[in-house]
């Protein structure tokens, strides 16, 4: 039937593994971030440090699991142990930043990449989110607040991130706040999350893999419809 | 004998169940501060932004909990996988804030109801003390300087919790610190932590439920004048 | 073999206990930069607020293991529970702001006595930073990043530790930043950290005892030879 093959589709990308394409997209956006928000502050920090400057990408880079683990306990550490991740964010870091003429910088940067880029990092947010959430569950099995708290918390880290960077850079450029004044992606991971805790408490009727391809389907189609009209207005 | 009278009040005082009385007149004060706080800082910020403010309330109803948890390396957010009571703390707010009329902002800020509020407030003060007393010596059974802090933290959690608060809320009001200025609240908190920790060590020979019920006398009995004093001056 | 002699010489120098004397230089010169800071901003805090000057000071001398385990998810306050470190921290504390026409404080800044706890200083940040290694090795047995980050937090922990004590005493002198503007230490415990991960690695051929003597000696050698030019310039 229909259905069936909606399903088959959704668990086939289900398990699409993460690695590396949609690993890669996610460390091009995020240190994209990192340089264009050190323009508005410092300038030319990656020049003159770069070692603060390799700290903040990572530190966006693996933002979510960061501060989930700071809010559960957990060593905030965890993620600099993994250094296939590690390794290829440094990768990513000394292209945005060092590449000769920027030609990577420009590439990446470029409409066709960034229309590549922000579907893909949609991908993985959905896979960041549902492990928040599954990591938070497996402390607290019935805290759903806390699962909701912690799938906001990994699908919007580099945003909750940016002012401890800042801080951290000694830069006193305007502060974001994602608590008074949300970005779409923020009020997109909040409710993301409460789907996902009310499948697993079985009041949504949908498989896991159905509705995360639904969520990012709906967060791509807008972010591109955004991308465009930032383009051509 | 007189004594024995004494600690068998003192005893029926001890097994006085916290919920729902006490907890609740606990979320009223601290939600009331938390709404006298925004006036000062950013005005109308329950009408704009309902999520921060209800935020703001839920860190200072359950700050000692969170930061004692920080300060021992414990999951940071287990105050939120209690439902019962963000749940009756999410009634207190909705009810402080939005009610019509501000009936019950009015009600439970009059003077009878705070004669009322401060002395409960105060029973469940000290059981928070002398919890946190607990909770650290179960960690460190010979830790009395941590004992010492984490009492102290548990009974002044939402004092310390205000700048954090403000930082969230993205307010630029006068900071209150509790370590350079400390309120007579931080004072006797510090102060029966102490005495908790004595009694523990055996070095006050009275139970510990009649030296919580004495410290509970006195610190009602002081906040009480004072709510007299800052009435008729 | 001259070799050999060496590598005993250092396996003496690695069996050195730390306790007492080494802590005590450790302690006297934290508790003299937490003075001078106190001077650069809020004067005469000592006197007005004791508690306060108490709590920077022990925060000053702990600095390293505080932020070690606030890093790998271990209780902050665990330096706390340790009484003899804390007792001596605080007699050291005593006698550098309380001692009477300030004999103790002119004795220990003075010039013999810098020259003497400058090295001494440097013999146990050897050990911490290898015991931050260690630490970090522990919980990930192959985090090579890590260990480089606990190495260099335990070498350095009071100046990483400065902001934070400057926002507990609500003083708004200018931010000391190690990530922007390191300072000698901070490269030269980089740097160390590096050593020693390698040498854990198999890397360097040396046994560790000889590699932290080298360290200790280099670092000792260019702390003295600057206190030397800030004398006579
Ligand atoms: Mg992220
Ligand atoms: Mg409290
Ligand atoms: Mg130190």
């Amino acid at each position: 039937t229909n259905y069936d093959t909606i399903i088959s589709y959704a668990n086939a990308y289900d398990t699409i593994p993460m690695f590396p394409v949609f690993e890669v997209s996610h460390y091009i956006l995020m240190i994209l971030a990192v340089r264009q928000d050190f323009q508005e502050g410092t300038k030319h920090l990656a020049q003159t440090n770069p070692l603060v400057c390799w700290f903040c990408s990572m530190l966006s880079s693996f933002a979510g699991g960061i501060l989930a683990n700071f809010l559960l306990g957990q060593p905030i550490l965890a993620a600099f142990s993994n250094h296939i991740n590690i390794g290829i964010a440094t990768i990513v870091w000394y292209l945005i930043f060092y590449c000769p003429g920027d030609v990577f910088f420009n590439l990446v940067s470029s409409f066709p990449a960034q229309l590549l880029f922000i579907p893909f990092k949609e991908v993985i947010r959905m896979r960041k989110i549902a492990g928040g959430v599954a990591q938070a569950a497996a402390i607290y099995p019935s805290g759903f607040l806390v699962m909701l708290i912690i799938g906001t918390v990994k699908g919007t880290g580099s945003m909750q991130m940016r002012n401890i960077e800042r801080l951290l850079r000694g830069t006193s450029g305007p502060s974001s706040n994602q608590l008074t004044t949300p970005s779409f992606t923020m009020k997109g991971s909040i409710l993301i999350s409460l789907l996902i805790v009310l499948q697993r408490y079985m009041m949504l009727p949908v498989p896991l893999s159905l509705l995360l391809l639904c969520c990012m389907l709906t967060m791509a189609t807008v972010k591109v419809f955004v991308l465009y009209g930032s383009r051509d207005p």
